[in-house]
């Protein structure tokens, strides 16, 4: 299992965690994904390793900006 | 066609405002729902007069609570 951590900006509620979580739960691999509303941070556990620009091209997609956290 | 004005308050983003037009959408009658984000100004038309409480139900229903508007 690998996890990685992004932090995406813009997101105000739970219908914004909601669509985060399903857009990065779409990439091959994932297992499992968790989104924190106030701190942005979103965790993703996946059974091989991402790459960041698919992650963040998702939470893209769910309209947002992301960038991979400090690691 | 009559119109009633409801104001909703906590909506954040288009996410809100698109949960808030479904949840009215499915009362009987209805014909069209507007909802404003900055003013949350929720407009809603209908074939025949709604009950307020129809509405405001409809709206706790997606999660924001709201007011009937001065009229």
């Amino acid at each position: 299992v690998t996890t990685a951590t992004f932090t995406a900006t813009g997101m105000t509620c739970q219908h914004c965690v909601s669509s985060v979580k399903a857009e990065v739960s779409k990439i091959n691999a994932v297992t499992s994904v968790e989104v924190e509303l106030s701190s942005g941070q979103v965790t993703v556990n996946s059974s091989t390793p991402l790459s960041d620009k698919d992650v963040l091209d998702a939470i893209a997609e769910a309209g947002y900006a992301a960038q991979v956290s400090s690691r």
